[in-house]
């Protein structure tokens, strides 16, 4: 993979500009954390895994700000870069995650000073940044066993390399699934509004060489009936400890309409995805963005002035509808509630 | 009704430019029958009935060319319109449809002068014409039963006044049920990639008055969950014998979506647009359209260079999933096959 979504170099965060993809490959340089929440709530940089990444790394950049040796004074400054950074995007569960691994450093580490404190958070930050390199490999893996030769994959949104540090959850599974050998080809939904499925899925993808074909959205369903989709594949933005899963709006749309062709329908995610302190999907946050989102196209006016619109960035998919989710733990399938239940007492 | 898409005038047809709606409203001349072509062709005319108006004007211009008075010789002319404008577009039956009217008028009288021939295609044009007016004001009254106070209804392209003349088929149900003072909000789907929702259908209803809020078309799932969507209303482009009905892409996907989470769902469609020489839906000749209408919006690149994409420009929802279909006839229900036969038998 030669997509690098989010580094940390010369002690600033590195971040492709998704928002320029895919006509141009252009990074933004990171140095203090209100230009990374910018680049969080803009979309610079997107998709739950990344984020969390960014989350961490954002953490970092604030905390160079600290002056002085005072603990209890650089823990209120730490709680206040980890507050402003919550308020960047409220769905994916992952930003609040790695935010609050940052905070257990802090919290764990209450006698040292605030120099080693800055050192541990750096070491912390790093390992977030390891681990999604190595749990989305694995995941990979585990999801690479349900692609047989032949089939044909369908997938939303982006939930690729550039939702991640550079492997991804969902396209990881092709991935590792091409890794091994395995002959398919993959159906794209361009994602309406932001075009992520278009922009972002389509050009990594290609780029790494598996035969896509893009739609619109709207044109799933068709496919689905004509049978020329065996699987699909989706990522996550939280799952409630019930396995109803928030993802990138459409998400639902197309797992209900697997359940109405039969076509086996899989959530990758890692274990970073999952917010145990809420029972169901009904308790996650749905964020709903600015309505020119989908009035205006690069500028381009698509609607009448004036009208009202209804633009929310997720749905929730009830885990009913979902065959399994693919985690660095395995493929966690119904009762969802006892098997994730398992997974997080386990280990 | 203040839209006027399609008329004649002093010799010519006079039509809304619908591509550049809806910011703004500009007309075009079509003075002989190439730029009625393009002007289906490029979707500056679209919308079922509405191309059959079309086609029929289109003949009209088309023998305003011929010079002479030989009948055998105007009889193959004739025919060389109606071919020519028959390979416009291949979904909507209407306009296939319509050239038969037309072509009636030639086979009924082939003993009068040319002169006498031209005015009786003048004569069926015009009232091709009047009846579609006509048609979509009865269907309004028939389908607008259906709709209660305080309902919320979903469409998805443009059924509307653009569709039509000047009323529209399933915005027709909407607009009659205003006329008969009922309250109702509307939810219109984009439609992706050419966004007749956005552009036209928003438009449209905004302009007459009717509450209505935009989303694209993977949102629609996500509003029938939460239970805000009573019932939907789409138009047709071809309808089987059996009732299986094509229209704009995206359909299907609501009809499916109205069947999981049982919301009642109608297609409103004059006789014009049924095709009783096939016996169902597979029958139907899909468009497909070129890929640049979805990696490009505006000249704007939404998706990498040579990407391959499928662009069906309809689908087809079978009778099964289909509550009723709304014509000038009344309701028709299933079973579709015997309800259709009768309809038509009896006039």
């Amino acid at each position: 993979m030669s997509i690098k979504t989010i580094q940390w170099t010369n002690g600033s965060a590195k971040l492709i500009d998704q928002t320029k993809l895919p006509t141009k490959l252009e990074y933004i340089i990171c140095r203090d954390v209100k230009t990374m929440w910018y680049a969080i709530q803009r979309l610079s940089v997107r998709g739950a895994p990344a984020i969390g990444v960014a989350a961490a790394f954002g953490v970092l950049l604030g905390i160079k700000k600290f002056k002085g040796s005072n603990r209890a004074k650089f823990a209120i400054f730490f709680e206040d870069i980890c507050v402003y950074l919550s308020t960047s995007r409220p769905t994916a569960v992952n930003l609040f995650n790695m935010l609050d691994e940052m905070r257990k450093v802090v919290k764990e580490n209450s006698e040292v000073s605030v120099d080693a404190i800055k050192k541990l958070l750096h070491e912390r930050a790093m390992a977030i940044f390891e681990e999604d390199r190595q749990v989305c490999r694995v995941m990979g893996r585990h999801g690479a066993k349900l692609i047989k030769n032949n089939m044909t994959l369908l997938t939303v949104c982006n939930a690729g390399a550039l939702a991640t540090v550079d492997y991804g959850t969902a396209l990881g599974v092709m991935y590792a699934a091409k890794e091994a050998g395995r002959k398919f080809k993959t159906y794209a939904c361009e994602t309406r509004p932001l075009l992520q499925g278009a922009r972002l899925t389509a050009w990594e993808l290609t780029r790494e060489g598996i035969d896509t074909t893009l739609i619109c959205d709207n044109m799933a369903a068709t496919l689905m009936k004509q049978g020329r989709i065996d699987m699909i594949f989706a990522g996550a933005d939280r799952i409630a400890s019930n396995g109803d899963t928030a993802n990138k709006i459409g998400t639902y749309m197309l797992a209900v309409l697997a359940k109405h062709h039969k076509v086996p329908f899989y959530i990758v995610a890692p274990r970073s995805t999952f917010d145990l302190k809420i029972k169901n999907g009904s308790k996650i946050p749905i964020e709903e963005r600015k309505s020119d989102e989908i009035t205006h196209i690069h500028g381009y006016i698509t609607a009448p002035k004036g009208v009202k619109v209804y633009n929310p960035a997720f749905d929730v998919t009830p885990s009913a509808l979902i065959t399994g989710i693919v985690t660095e733990d395995g493929i966690i399938r119904s009762p969802y509630k006892e098997s994730i239940r398992k997974v997080f007492m386990e280990s």
